[in-house]
C-alpha cells in the first residue's frame, strides 16, 4: 500500500500499532513491524529510563523494520521524569515518536532537533489544528469508540476522522473503532490515510496479556465497555468488568474523586493483564472489542486486515459503480 | 448505482430520507425521490389519518418515482390510532414503509399482507437480528451519531455497522453520522447496501424547515448537539440550544420526570422548525451537523453525494493497492 503514511514511516502497509501501557514491548511492536506495520514501544511501560533503552536495543535484535516509541505526557502530582525517558529516545536514535496527552508545543522543538516524526494523538478537530500549528507530521484521531482516553466530547470516528481530514493539511491517522481490514477501508473513504489499533492487537499471540483477559475480550461484545473517570473529565474506556461497574455506579452516585481513586488504586491495569486476575483490575478495551473472535499472530492479522480492506474496497466500488 | 436496496426498492441510489416528524412532507419526499434516492413521508407529521391520504396523493402529483411512508409506533398515554395511519397507508397503495420505535412482531403480518416492503429502524445487533426473524426485510441501523433516537448503548456507526452486517443476512442500511459521499464509501465498505440521511435533508432547499433554523444548523459544530432524556432511558440527540442546554441541566441535577416534561412541553420542536424560534424549541440534530456547510437542493445533494462516493472510493482504492 501507498499512502502519506507509508511514505513519511517507511512501511509497507498504513497500520499502526497503538501505545498501550502494560502492553507495548518489544515482543509485540517487533512482530507488527515484521509484518509491515509500524510497532510501538510504550516509553512508561519501562520503569525507568534506562530500562526503556535496553527495551529498545533487545526490539532492535528483534526486527530490522522501523518502530516507534509512545511517550504519553499526563498531568500529574508525581510525574515520571519525562526528560530523561525523551533523552533515551534521543541517544537511542528513535526517528517515530508517538505523542498524547499534552500539548505538543510543549516538546515538540526537541523532538524535531532530533529528526524525529512526531505522530501527535488527539481527541478532536481543534487540538488537531492546534497540533499542526505546532509542528507535529501527522495527526492519529482518537474516536468516542477508542479504548482509553476519548475526550469529552464523544465524537465517533465516522464524524471525526472526515472532519480532522478536512480541517488539516497534515496526514490524518484513524484510531479507534478499528479492528479489521472493513473499517480499515471505511477510514481510508473518510480521508484517513492510515489506521491505528489497540484493542485488537491486544488480541494477538505476542501481545504480552495474560490468556484469560485475551480470553474475556474475545467474549465482550460491542455492549461490554464502561466509561469510567466521566465526573472527574478524564473519561477512560475500559472493559466492563466488576471493577468498572463499581467504578461507574460510585461515581453516578456522586462519589468523589478520592474515593474512586481509592478503589481504582488498588486495581490497576496492570494487574490483570499480568495475572489474569480479569475482575480484579481495569483493562483499557475499545468497543471493538465486540467485533474481535480470535487470537491470531500479528503476521496473521496484518495480512487478512490488508486482505479484507481491499475487498471491502472492491465491493464497495462496485455497489457505487 | 446497483445493491440489495436499489433492487429491493426499486429506486437509482441507495440514498434514503430518514423519516422526520415534522419535516416529511411531500415537498422533500418527492423531491428526494425525483434527484434518485426515496423520500418518506411521515405519518404523524400529519394530524390526521385522513390527511396522510392526502399528502400521499399530493406526493404522487409531485413525482412517480417510488417514495414511502414512515410510522414510528411510540408507547404512549394517549397513542395516536396507529390502526388508522396504517389503514391510510394500505388503501394508499404505498409499498414501503420505514418503522420505528416498536417491535415489528406487532405490524409485520399486515404490511405483508399487503405486498409492503419493511425497512425497520433500529439500534442495536439484538433487535436487528430479532425484526429480521420477526420479517422485515431491511434494516436500517442507527449509531450514536444520529438525530433522534440513538438507544441506551452508545455504540457508533463504525463498530455497529459491520456488527449488524455480520448478525443479519438480510440488507443493511448505514443511519447516523452520514451527510456526504465520503460517509456513503464509508458506510458501504462496512458492509451497508445504503444510507440514510436525516438531518444532512434537513439542510436542503425543499426541506419545510425555517431558514434561520436551517441557519442553525449550518452554523452548528460536531460538538453542538445535546443528549436529553436519558435519565428516562429515552434519550434524543437534539440541537445544542438554550432549551436542550436547561433540560441536561436539570436533568444533571437529578429533576423529575414530570418537571423535565414541563419544560420539554412548551417546546416542542414543531414551533422552532416553523417559527424560526431556534432557542424557543427542541430541534432533532445528528452530529453530522458540524460537516454540513450549505443548503442545496435534494437534485445537487444527491448528485453531489454519488460522485463524492465514488471519488472516495478511487481514492481509498489507490492507496490500498
Amino acid at each position: 500500500m501507498k499512502t502519506a503514511v507509508t511514505e513519511m514511516l517507511g512501511i509497507q502497509y498504513p497500520i499502526i500499532q497503538g501505545g498501550m501501557q502494560w502492553v507495548g514491548t518489544a515482543e509485540l511492536a517487533s512482530a507488527v513491524s515484521n509484518a509491515g506495520g509500524l510497532g510501538i514501544l510504550t516509553a512508561l511501560t519501562q520503569p525507568t529510563p534506562d530500562d526503556l533503552r535496553k527495551e529498545i536495543a533487545r526490539c532492535r535484535t528483534m526486527t530490522d523494520k522501523p518502530f516507534g516509541v509512545n511517550l504519553t505526557i499526563l498531568p500529574s502530582i508525581n510525574p515520571p521524569p519525562y526528560d530523561e525517558y525523551m533523552q533515551a529516545i534521543f541517544d537511542s536514535g528513535i526517528k517515530i515518536v508517538e505523542t498524547a496527552g499534552n500539548n505538543p508545543k510543549n516538546f515538540i522543538g526537541k523532538f524535531k532537533e532530533h529528526g524525529i516524526k512526531v505522530v501527535h494523538k488527539c481527541t478532536s478537530v481543534r487540538h488537531a489544528i492546534s497540533a499542526e500549528k505546532h509542528g507535529v507530521d501527522m495527526i492519529s484521531i482518537d474516536g468516542f469508540e477508542c479504548a482509553g482516553h476519548p475526550g469529552e466530547d464523544d465524537v465517533p470516528n465516522l464524524i471525526l476522522i472526515p472532519a480532522a481530514a478536512s480541517a488539516v493539511k497534515i496526514p490524518v491517522i484513524a484510531s479507534g473503532g478499528i479492528g479489521d481490514g472493513r473499517a480499515m477501508a471505511a477510514a481510508m473513504a473518510l480521508g484517513a490515510q492510515g489506521i491505528n489499533m489497540g484493542t485488537r492487537f491486544m488480541c494477538t499471540v505476542e501481545a504480552p496479556i495474560h490468556p484469560d483477559v485475551k480470553a474475556a475480550l474475545l467474549k465482550a461484545t460491542e455492549r461490554d465497555t464502561n466509561l469510567i473517570f466521566r465526573t472527574m473529565n478524564n473519561t477512560s474506556r475500559v472493559l466492563k468488568n466488576a471493577v468498572s461497574d463499581e467504578v461507574v455506579a460510585m461515581e453516578k452516585s456522586g462519589a468523589k474523586f478520592e474515593e474512586v481513586r481509592h478503589l481504582v488504586a488498588g486495581a490497576r491495569g496492570k494487574v490483570a493483564i499480568r495475572s489474569g486476575d480479569v475482575n480484579g483490575g481495569i483493562v483499557s478495551a475499545g468497543m471493538v472489542v465486540g467485533l474481535i473472535h480470535d487470537i491470531p499472530t500479528c503476521k496473521d492479522l496484518i495480512e487478512r486486515i490488508v486482505r479484507e480492506c481491499r475487498e471491502s474496497l472492491r465491493a464497495a466500488s462496485q455497489m457505487a459503480a
